[in-house]
């Protein structure tokens, strides 16, 4: 992987393709559906019993064994050539087209990849319950929604700092995230070139990107948030949005009487977007700018669709923080925000924190809802415990389960190196994997039609020992087969009716089947067959049973009972 | 790692001990407290600001680098010089000496562990709601409890099986999994020497150990579960009971009118008691020797005090199977048999799922405590998910987590290899540490007390920029110190105010602590303060104010109304 100097229009820089990941996912490949003039990708994993199954599919052409990845010239820009509304009062915004009863081509293409019917799409995103992040300057996007009635959604950070990465790494996380399934990915670079490496991501990136424009300002003063001011931060804005970032995160939310509602805290201000900008309301005894200036920034979202995703400045950074006065003020103050926003027909989302344990998770979304007119939740985590470092995609896990099941429509992903380091290639696929565990459970909770379809597919397999069929449904085919194989790395073990856990003699499916095989020549299937045995073996015994102490047979309520839930 | 032959009177084979991992987790020293003449252990974090913190401590002699280590001779044999108090009508088990107002040496040993009163210990075991397996034949082991008013249990499992593994394996696999934290561990060995690989285990173990009896039983009949008789499945739990098993799964409650439940699921019966017994039942087509000679089993286990752990030989191996109509019938059977066990003063636990959606989690709970007088849950998981075969102690983890908040008492952990392959010593490690997290997130979550504790100091050394006390206090010190040095390895890094994410010019946490001076300095530290600040700008501005339009300052009650809820 590295860089060299060329020609391209975009940058001094050479990216070559062949350091990017390509080609299907083991056992898949691209499936598309022709929708009217649209083509909506998803991804077939086909299984050894003729059979496959249709997923919901972020890579992009990159998982395309037919698609010619040119890293320099970018992704096809397929939505230069869709119908774009004519804007509706200034706003030229899937929000302002929604209200207006337009179907916009983004709505056709999410409603296909969804599964769902478009007038759903349309409705949510009309009521500011979903939002779709598509900058019209970023054409080469495959467009998405975010909002609860939808499948959860997965976010990837990546980006350099001032100490590691390189661009070429950066477009290669990029890739691979969503190889694996990240439905945006944030670009956080902090470092040199942040331009530079915005513009690759954006020119080859499949799904939409965020960034928080006010890290790319304080480079432009040096790192010394005190300098920063409106006209610097409006114009890298204006800079960005013309690249064509989807949404960005906005810390208008941490007012200057907020700030010293941290001093208490365990551990402060641990949002660096929030502590930026509580360093400069502090320092210049002044209300934050982006604040001030909110009217403004909606203007130019307008005109590109950008989202607003409103930052969580003072987020709790850990468990003794969580759901604090700073926390909740500001929540408040987002509110307040949003309804401003929609004013100008700008979407918006929230996000959330952060460091939260488990019993005081719920009461953050329905906070939200409550004071943000149900504006989509974004959430980073939360962390149910702090005592895990290098294990926080876990911890966090837990916390992002239960908020999506509560309502959140996206999830910020985090890895393993959260609080250590910045992530690498392994860890950045991990951090997704979990999250998509997260989402897809709460997918499972929310009844999310079709989610199931996968576990049982999957189960079905694992029953029918179709070892293959197991890995190539799980979400991660080649770590799953991997840790088969070194038990019993023997490719009949691939269809042997057993496996390392239990050993030949040994397996709880094969006597399982036997005893599918038994009930089914016995007619013995249903709880009411076998009520209706015991009622007949009653019958025939009654004599013996009124004798009673045999606890051999309950009487039949007993059994039928315990039914109820089911 | 190997074994050689030997003299040892509990074996033909030596195990050396310098393949146990011995000495203190870093950063960590034993500290004993002594409770009149029992010595309970702790494990002492010792910080680099002079304080420390004690924590729970599972590992046993292992990690005191004072101690000499013996793995033939096996540990010191600690109980056996304990008061042990007269049978209670034939029963000598902690919970008849409960009832009868017996406070045990267990029982204060436990109080002094988990910082509680010995009142609490010795009501809820005599309720039946909290378990102390410690067989009189185990000496070695250090008591523990098991039940929702304590902090929340983690077993491993271990075990090899026809296909892989060494006795010295195994034992520095229960070595390995209790100095991560283990409270317990299951030896479900199913290869040859079961008795001598148990054996090995039970000397040295300083935790209790459970077992699930039909396993060796069922080698004994050359694994052809039609061939089980109750004699020779009695004369195995005899065996057992001698070596000092304190806990053995029991799949009783597998009744023959149960197991056609399962012939239509997505996968049948996946739990190898089950199914073992589902075998016998439908060959014989007799009910269940585990359910009619269950009498005989309490006789036994309540002259070893043995703790039930009643096993859910029809637990759902599928999201598709969860909550159906052979789970619930099992249980109402389990609840039936507890009620028995208790009569005759026998410890009972009830083990639980498995595979189970998050929204249908709170349910099983729900029902065990129902059924089953509020017997101690002890449950596998559950797995959120079935979509991520390599990822399983994580899917498993959000399930754990959440049913243990519910009321849990004990997680059975899993690790990456489930479904997939036997755990090695990595894995064993990942799976603990995970299911620590998923206990401990549970204990925060149920305002165990001193929980959070762990929790304030590790994020207070975090937002101090004590490293070195952050990795110590960290369940897992050597990976987070690993993953911290990847980015970062030079030593004046591990006391640098600043860390790899953000580089040195960018850090919120240096920007809080500028928050905090400010505060201070200003008067400004509770949200009273700030009020109060306000309320005199408002004064001195008001008709600044009477003119509106400037959003920069709200309505007082608009930022003290945020916090009702924190």
């Amino acid at each position: 992987m590295g860089t060299r100097v060329s020609n391209s229009s975009h940058s001094a820089y050479r990216v070559d393709s062949d350091i990017l990941t390509t080609g299907p996912i083991e056992g898949s490949a691209k499936h598309y559906v022709d929708v009217g003039d649209l083509r909506v990708p998803h991804r077939r994993i086909n299984l050894t019993n003729g059979e496959h199954l249709d997923v919901y599919d972020t890579s992009g052409p990159y998982t395309d064994a037919t698609a010619v990845i040119d890293v320099e010239a970018g992704l096809p820009r397929a939505r230069d050539s869709w119908h774009r509304p004519e804007p509706i009062d200034g706003a030229s915004t899937q929000l302002a087209w929604a209200r207006a009863g337009i179907v916009t081509d983004e709505m056709r293409f999410i409603a296909a990849r969804e599964n769902v019917d478009v007038e759903l799409v349309r409705t949510e995103v009309a009521a500011g319950r979903a939002v779709i992040p598509a900058n019209h300057r970023h054409p080469e996007s495959e467009p998405m929604i975010i909002g609860k009635a939808f499948a959860v959604k997965v976010n990837a950070n990546i980006g350099n700092s001032a100490v590691t990465s390189s661009i070429a790494e950066e477009v290669e996380k990029m890739v691979w995230a969503t190889r694996w399934g990240a439905d945006t990915i944030m670009d956080l670079s902090t470092g040199d070139d942040i331009h530079l490496t915005r513009e690759w991501i954006m020119r080859n990136s499949p799904v939409p990107v965020g960034t928080v424009p006010i890290y790319q300002a304080l480079e432009k003063v040096k790192g010394d948030p005190t300098k920063l001011t409106w006209e610097i931060y409006r114009d890298t804005v204006i800079e960005q949005a013309e690249q064509g970032v989807d949404y960005m995160t906005v810390h208008a939310g941490v007012l200057l009487r907020y700030v010293p509602l941290t001093a208490r805290r365990v551990t402060g201000i641990v949002s660096r977007g929030g502590s930026i900008m509580a360093a400069w309301c502090l320092a210049h005894h002044e209300e934050s700018f982006l604040y001030t200036h909110f009217d403004e920034l909606c203007e130019i979202f307008r005109r590109y669709d950008i989202t607003f995703s409103l930052g969580d400045g003072l987020r709790p950074g850990s468990i003794a923080d969580a759901n604090d006065e700073a926390q909740f003020a500001e929540l408040r103050t987002l509110g307040e925000l949003t309804g401003i926003a929609k004013s100008h027909g700008v979407q918006v989302m929230i996000e959330g924190p952060g460091h939260i344990p488990m019993h005081k998770i719920v009461e953050n979304v329905r906070l939200e809802e409550e004071l943000c007119e149900e504006a989509p939740f974004y959430t980073l985590g939360p962390l149910a415990t702090d005592i895990a470092p290098a294990y926080d995609h876990i911890t966090s896990a837990i916390g992002a389960a239960m908020i999506a099941q509560a309502g959140t429509a996206m999830l910020c992903y985090v890895t393993p190196k959260e609080h250590l380091g910045l992530p690498d290639r392994d860890d950045v696929k991990v951090g997704v994997i979990t999250y998509k565990i997260a989402a897809h459970s709460a997918d499972l909770a929310k009844g999310h039609p079709r989610a199931q379809e996968r576990d049982d597919a999957l189960s079905k397999a694992r029953f029918e020992f179709r070892w293959t069929d197991q890995f190539n449904l799980a979400l991660d085919p080649d770590t799953a087969r991997e840790y088969h194989d070194e038990t019993l790395p023997a490719e009949p073990a691939k269809t042997a009716h057993f496996c390392s856990m239990c050993g030949p003699k040994f397996c709880s499916m094969r006597i399982s089947a036997d005893v599918r095989a038994y009930a089914e020549e016995h007619d013995l299937v249903t709880a009411e067959d076998i009520d209706r045995r015991i009622a007949q073996e009653m019958a025939a015994k009654s004599a013996e049973f009124a004798e009673a102490g045999n606890r051999v047979y309950l009487p039949i309520d007993a059994t039928s009972g315990a039914t109820s839930t089911s």
